[in-house]
């Protein structure tokens, strides 16, 4: 149980992680109670609490290796495939068996007809066959490891190659060979550079070609220890690869291209092993508009869940999402490469104030902070820098400075600025005169200080010597080519550590047994249909969500009681199962005062629904609640990640602009007091034109209450049990003024 | 006049573009009917219509250059300059003089004690000297035509540096020389590629290490032809270059980099001239953030106004904003050289599903569209492309087919396709097999088409021969290096061609003689106070902006006579001239129905008033209004472009979201419309909640009138005289259904 040494570990990544002390070993991780204590922990949703972590050292290293389908027959695909694992087993040293029915011979090599004849097991089978499944029985008694399938044509083309593919999935588990893909190939097996060393980036992509820019990443002198091509997931799926590489010491970070996921949930325990571990994930997620959803889906075949649900379970656990593969390559080697920051500003230095001005405006605008430099500072670096320019950061050293000593006493004197952690040098253009000097003194002050350094080459050009051979042949100073990439690559790795410090995995809080509210609640729940409003608060109530104190009748009589019970001024509602709208037919009525409007008001909502041909249940006589700020909170259901909690501003707010944010449970408070902030409507709740603060306490409240009824009530993906919470819709909750609370107006509960 | 012609005109600038055939001259452009009939035309603001465009030639491709304070002298900064000078001119064929009081020659070549002592008048002088001031007055004689300054310490130090540049400018204008600087350098006498031809980017930038990589892109074969450094902009500014690039046949789009400007008035004027040309004009402007804005200031010393409202202004003349660079550098390339597209959709070509599949996804993100492509054009693709590929658009060719023939069949395929204008082939990695025979077939192919061929080449090193030679060797091939670059680029293509489709000059139809409802309003002003909401509502009613019936009252009687006359039921408000809040003070009452009712208001509002010890004008009885969708509609100043019409949606959405936009007059209907979408609420006035759609022709009708009180009554930037409208405040403008109008509930005017 790690909880109370987090903070510590992670800040410290490359020297203590944990993660990288033990092996992983296939079927449990190390490091979790729930782990340890408990290898079948599931929640109370009856999902599990943690993932096997597969042993994949074989995989990505094997000696033995059988080529089923080799051919080196001239024209055919095999062949030129075959020469490539040929040329890879002789350079990384491990064994190479062709195999194939009808040849003896391949390249020289003896072939033998099936995997069952080698002469001993093989780590990887390597199936180029248009049809592997038989293949893959075939492997059950011969001790092989892993297979990787190449073959196309399953779940990307619709039902009946899904049907195959869980063929596939079913032989790989019948015969306990780990399979890649099908629809994958051997970027797996890409000659990677050994020669490079320090923190390395490992790769996981759902596509072969997306990966390519981050495997030449190393011709940048950038270290790569991993590329897993996932293909269409029939079994290994991509969180398995980053449980695997979270645990690896020579990973520094982890860089993912995402088309969808195989199951939410295994990816969620995946993130959390990395976040737990301090190893940073990058990833591009495709699935933005619905155009990149269905071209992502026909290309692999996966779910790619609702974007917005992806968007916030990312960052849930700290997977930092970018746009382009550019981003991602300059995000993971800056994640991978830069040790925690000693601060959080940002000082920008620049040979001109027109770069500095301009930077400081992105940098600015991405959320950076730039401190301004002391006085005694300033002075400092007016001993070097011309009076007539501004050193208040960004420090403008106009230009001659940098061309002969005092470009170097500049740079240490802005690092050693206590509140400056990343040091940003933008140089727009070579001007050998003084770029040339500047970039070598910035990376021999960046291999002496402990604190970050940037540079932007600007230059598009990208062939001079200082950025080929001066910036990119140090490992300390982290080279970009633009200034959008450089400030959000910062903001990543300071919001990176930010994270991890504080970061506590939410599946050690998971629920695991049901609340004493559950029982309450199922008596409540009805299958397959939508509850009353009545019925929707009761279920509210079960679950300590506060209700405004109400009584059903069924005459006028009965509701003149209700009132007085209730306390006037009292709201009359009609009140039937699946009846929405209810203002719109004018059968809501407030701030009725007396026995008298009581009694005319209940046979006026008779009439209406007489009229409107509506079936009631009654006529609800609720206490009044006091104005307050309008909220609504939610449960939804997501394709990949089941049952979500959702929050936003009532009224025009969530009508027009959809202010609504979501969560995928479980998740802890600090995460309901963040929903709060993603609003764009948030000032709300600080109070405007005069207005009190609203209660946010009991709003985080709530909130957590009805995850609660999320997890106990809201059945995971796939699980067809009737009876669940489907969908819960509190509109309006009204928050009140600090202190006093948050009370649920109505309640809209459809049962599954 | 051209107006009823443009169309015709800007869809094919380079091969019929006005502002190309005749030569732009100093003192007024050639095309436009202020222009030729008035040339000292004003509008109702008293603002100029037209600038003169100076003629800037000689200072581009000077014959005859002084260099004052020309030195050889070992380790002075002069003798770098002078000795790039010398090379510069023998380069281009320019006689270049040295001048200096103390010396008989420089670098072996006759020195002159003055520029008078010169053998000829020269084009550009050039000043090295840390006093420009007393040389710029002896140039007053020599029909010199330009100088350059570089001495720093003006406006960029204070203030009184900005008196020293205003007499730098003073003697400028008294001597007849046109002035570049102070505070800049000489990028405009860079060597430029001459080798290069077709339609080449136009420089403009306010920092000389800004323009660096744009300069630099000459190496990657694309055509630069001009580069001002405008520095401090004491006398030449960013409007002069622009308007006199957007009469240059070479040039076809103008790249700047604006810190601040100089006049606001003048830059609109350039870049409406550059927008009647189809001049493209893509900027970087610093400003996002308060620290952009503060750093830019200490830079250049210029105004940066508010970023809204420069945001705004560049929208209204087709000004594309990006924010990089590199966005400026490939987004001026492309629109340099792209010839106006055929159609708006775009297709993707990917040899892997999942790069197109995330390009689709930031393509479609970036307001792109991306049709699907004909059952018979996918058929006619699935001849040379697998059947189990997707080929609807982005078309998966799984790769193989580009290795041979079937590469170009299937790009020819795709452009072909009547909807398609743009194709977008993203090659993320180099895989020579593969990658090499796509980039040449996408060249021969783009050299074929009339359409728009864009290719990504992802991968990060860049040194590849068919990213170098192939692709950069052609000018028809758009080459980008990200996905994102690549997106925004065509986005502003489309964008671009878009509106200079469309666009009518507002400063054709400004007004340039006050309305009849000018004399009205000026009787209404008051120098220095804000006007009470009755004397504000005459004023909107003055400009035929309704307001409901009303009467300001004195006496309970008075108020009772009103109401009958404005008619039940009304609306009470006491009335003040600097009362704001009235509601929160209980001053506003509404629903009132009978005589007694209002007798009894007005004593309850006269105690408030005592209570609060507020002085009233009286009480206002207004007819009551009915619901409508609330909007805020006003007048601002801008210390760049003086009075700003904004618009926002009422209520919550413009408390706490600031849900507004703003405009620049003069601007047309067309712009009234296209700002109400970009209000984050717009679906408000479609009708929301089954509510009726909202009148938004009296809506655009409410903003122009106000644009024309903000031109006839603002005065604008600079101008000190009293009496004029500071701002305006119609809070509420309450929208009704459509074919009903708008009325402004309040209004708070404030004179000057």
């Amino acid at each position: 149980m790690l909880g109370s040494t987090h903070g510590t570990l992670t800040m410290t990544p490359r020297q203590g992680r944990v993660l990288a002390c033990g092996e992983p070993t296939s079927g449990g991780s190390v490091h979790s109670r729930a782990d340890d204590s408990d290898t079948v922990g599931i929640d109370v949703s009856g999902r599990p609490l943690h993932a096997p972590v597969p042993d994949l050292d074989r995989f990505f290293r094997p000696e033995a290796v059988a080529v089923v389908g080799a051919s080196d027959a001239e024209g055919r695909p095999n062949t030129g495939i075959t020469r490539q694992l040929l040329a890879w087993a002789e350079h990384v040293g491990a064994r190479l068996y062709p195999v194939h029915p009808k040849r003896r011979e391949v390249f020289g090599q003896a072939c033998a007809p099936a995997v069952a004849d080698l002469p001993e097991p093989v780590d990887v089978a390597v199936l180029l066959v248009a049809d592997p499944l038989p293949v893959l029985e075939q492997l059950a008694d011969t001790k092989t490891r892993f297979a990787v399938a190449f073959a196309s044509g399953f779940a990307e083309t619709g039902q009946d190659g899904a049907l195959a593919q869980q063929q596939l999935a079913e032989a790989a588990a019948r015969s306990g060979v780990r399979l890649l893909g099908p629809n994958t190939n051997l970027n797996a097996f890409e000659r990677f550079r050994t020669d490079l060393d320090g923190p390395a980036i490992a790769l996981v992509t759902q596509s072969g070609h997306q990966g390519r820019p981050l495997f030449a990443l190393q011709e940048l002198g950038i270290r790569l220890s991993h590329w897993a091509p996932t293909g269409n997931e029939a079994d290994l799926e991509t969180a398995d690869f980053l449980s695997y590489f979270a645990g690896r010491p020579e990973v520094g970070a982890v860089a993912a291209y995402v088309e969808g996921l195989k199951d939410g949930r295994r990816f969620l325990l995946a993130a959390d092993r990395a976040a737990r571990g301090g190893v940073p994930v990058v990833a591009v997620k495709v699935g933005r508009t619905e155009t990149g959803t269905r071209t992502a889906a026909s290309h692999t075949g996966k779910l790619t869940g609702s974007d917005a649900t992806v968007d916030a379970a990312m960052r849930q656990y700290g997977v930092i999402r970018v746009d382009g593969l550019d981003e991602l390559q300059d995000t993971a080697t800056l994640l991978a490469r830069a040790r925690p920051p000693r601060a959080e500003g940002v000082a920008v230095l620049a040979i001109s104030g027109g770069t500095g001005a301009h930077l400081a405006d992105l940098a600015t605008s991405a959320g950076l902070t730039l401190p301004t430099l002391s006085d005694a500072k300033q002075a400092e670096l007016h001993q070097w820098i011309p009076d007539y320019l501004s050193v208040a950061n960004p420090v403008d050293n106009g230009g001659h400075p940098v061309g002969d000593w005092r470009g170097r006493k500049i740079i240490d004197a802005v690092l050693a600025e206590p509140d400056v952690g990343v040091l940003i040098c933008p140089i727009t253009g070579p001007f050998p005169p003084m770029s040339d000097r500047l970039a070598r003194d910035l990376v021999a002050a960046a291999e002496e200080t402990d604190k970050l350094v940037c540079v932007v080459w600007g230059s598009p050009v990208g062939t001079e010597d200082a950025y080929r051979t001066t910036l990119l042949g140090s490992s300390r100073v982290a080279t970009f080519r633009t200034f959008g990439n450089c400030v959000r690559a910062v903001r990543a790795y300071l919001g990176h550590h930010r994270f991890a410090r504080a970061y506590r995995s939410p599946f050690e809080d998971a629920p695991r047994t049901p609340s004493p509210s559950y029982r309450k609640a199922q008596a409540l729940l009805r299958p397959g249909q939508q509850l009353s409003e009545h019925a929707g608060k009761q279920l509210l109530r079960a679950y300590g969500v506060r209700v405004p104190r109400e009584q059903l009748c069924t005459s006028a009589a009965g509701a003149v009681r209700a009132a007085a019970q209730v306390g006037y001024p009292v709201v009359m509602k009609a009140s039937a199962p699946r009846l929405a709208h209810k203002s719109e037919y004018g059968l809501v009525r407030v701030g009725l005062t007396s026995a008298s409007q009581v009694r005319d008001t209940y046979r006026e909502l008779m009439d209406i629904t007489r009229t409107e041909e509506i079936e009631l249940d009654g006529v609800l006589v609720c206490q009044m609640v006091d104005p307050g700020v309008e909220m609504v909170v939610g449960v939804g259901q997501d394709e990949l990640f089941g049952p979500t909690v959702t929050v936003g501003l009532g009224g025009v707010l969530v009508e027009v602009l959809g202010d609504v944010t979501v969560r995928v449970p479980p998740f802890g408070e600090e995460q309901a007091r963040a929903m709060l902030g993603e609003l764009r409507g948030a000032a709300l709740l600080d109070g405007v034109r005069g207005r009190p603060p609203a209660d946010v306490d009991a709003l985080v409240e709530v909130i957590l209450r009805v995850q609660r009824m999320a997890l106990e009530l809201g059945a995971p993906p796939g699980s067809e049990s009737a009876g669940g919470l489907a969908e819960l819709d509190i509109n309006p909750l009204v928050v009140l003024p600090r202190g006093q609370g948050a009370v649920a107006l109505d309640a809209l509960a459809v049962c599954r």
